[in-house]
C-alpha cells in the first residue's frame, strides 16, 4: 500500500513540481488571460547610511489579492567596508544576481517539467561586471549598472546535450528577471507630496 | 571632553556615512579609475520545484579581492500557491524589487551626502506589473519581464522641494539597479560541460 502511494506520488510530480497543476495553470490561463496579470510589491525603510530593509508580503495575481503569507519575509541592504559600509547586509548589485539566479533556475524546472525532462542537478554561478564610476558621476560615458552578467550553468539532465541547450536557450529567453534585464524596463520614481 | 567627542563625530558623519571617507573614495577612484573596476558574485543551488538558495560572499573590487565578510549571506528564493509553490521564500521578481529599493535608497543617501543635504527619513513603495504569459511562452507578444515598475518615495529632508527633485532625477540616472533594469544589460549563459 505504501509502496503503491509512492509510486502515485511519484507520477504526479516532477523536479518537485505537480505536473496536473502545473497543467491545470496553463490552461486556467490559456482559457482566461486576465488571471495571468500579476503585481508584485515590496516596501522598503531607510536605516542609516547604506542600510535600509525592504518588506514583502503581499501581491495580486490570479484575479485576486493574494492572503497566503501569514508574515513577512524581511531583508537587509548593507555594503562592504570598502563601499563605506560594515557588511550590514549583500548589497544591492548582489542582491539582484541572487534575484538572477533564481529566476533562470525556476524557469529552466518549469519548461523542463513541461517538456517531461526531469532535472538530477542545477547549479549556477553568477558574475557581474561593475564600474562605480558610473554611480558616483564620475563619467558620463560610464553605466552605473552592470556591463556584463555571466551565468555558468552546471545541469544534469536525463535528456541529450541538445535538448539541453534547446530548454536553455528558451529559459534565457522566457525569465521574467532575465527578460527585465536584458531589456529595457521602464522605472518611474514618484515623490509622495504628503 | 564628551560633549567635545560627539561634535566632532557628528561633524564628520552625514547621513550615517563618513563624509571624508567618501570623498577619499572619490578623490582615490578620480586619481586611478581601475580602482572604479567591481566584479560581483552569486553561486546559486537548485533544491527542488520552485526552491533555491544563493550563497554571496566575495568579490573583486577597488584592485584587490575583498576579504572582508567572514561567514556568506544565504537567500531563499520561493513561489507562492498560486505559483505553484509554498512560499518557502520570497519569489525572483520580488528579490529584484528588494535589489531596486535598496540601490535608489543607497544612491539618494550618497549623492545627499556630496551635496551637503541631511536626509531626515526615506521609504520607498514599489510595485511591479508582470504577466505570466510570457513566462509560460503563452504569448510571443508578451514580454516575460517587468512591463513597468514604479517607485513612490517618501523623503524627508533640510533642502528645498527644487532641489530634492534635483536629487530625485540624479538618484534614477546613476542607481546601479535602476540603470540595470531600465538599460538593456547582456546576460549570457553558459553550460558547463565538464
Amino acid at each position: 500500500m505504501k509502496t503503491q502511494q509512492a509510486v502515485a506520488q511519484r507520477s504526479t510530480h516532477m523536479n518537485g513540481l505537480d505536473v496536473q497543476a502545473t497543467f491545470d495553470t496553463i490552461d486556467a490561463i490559456k482559457s482566461d488571460s486576465s488571471l495571468a496579470k500579476f503585481q508584485f510589491r515590496a516596501r522598503n525603510a531607510w536605516i542609516d547610511g547604506g542600510i535600509n530593509r525592504s518588506t514583502i508580503r503581499d501581491f495580486y495575481g490570479a484575479g485576486r489579492e493574494d492572503h497566503s503569507r501569514d508574515s513577512d519575509f524581511v531583508f537587509m541592504n548593507g555594503e562592504p567596508p570598502v563601499l563605506l559600509g560594515n557588511n550590514e547586509g549583500a548589497n544591492p548589485v548582489e542582491f539582484l544576481l541572487h534575484a538572477l539566479a533564481g529566476c533562470v533556475t525556476t524557469t529552466l524546472i518549469t519548461h523542463a517539467t513541461a517538456r517531461g525532462i526531469t532535472i538530477q542537478e542545477l547549479s549556477t554561478e553568477l558574475e557581474g561586471d561593475l564600474d562605480v564610476r558610473g554611480l558616483l558621476g564620475l563619467d558620463d560615458s560610464v553605466s552605473p549598472g552592470f556591463e556584463q552578467i555571466r551565468i555558468r550553468m552546471h545541469v544534469k539532465a536525463d535528456c541529450s546535450d541538445e535538448a539541453l541547450d534547446d530548454l536553455l536557450a528558451y529559459t534565457q529567453q522566457h525569465s521574467p528577471v532575465c527578460n527585465t534585464v536584458c531589456r529595457p524596463v521602464p522605472v518611474k520614481i514618484h515623490r509622495a507630496t504628503s
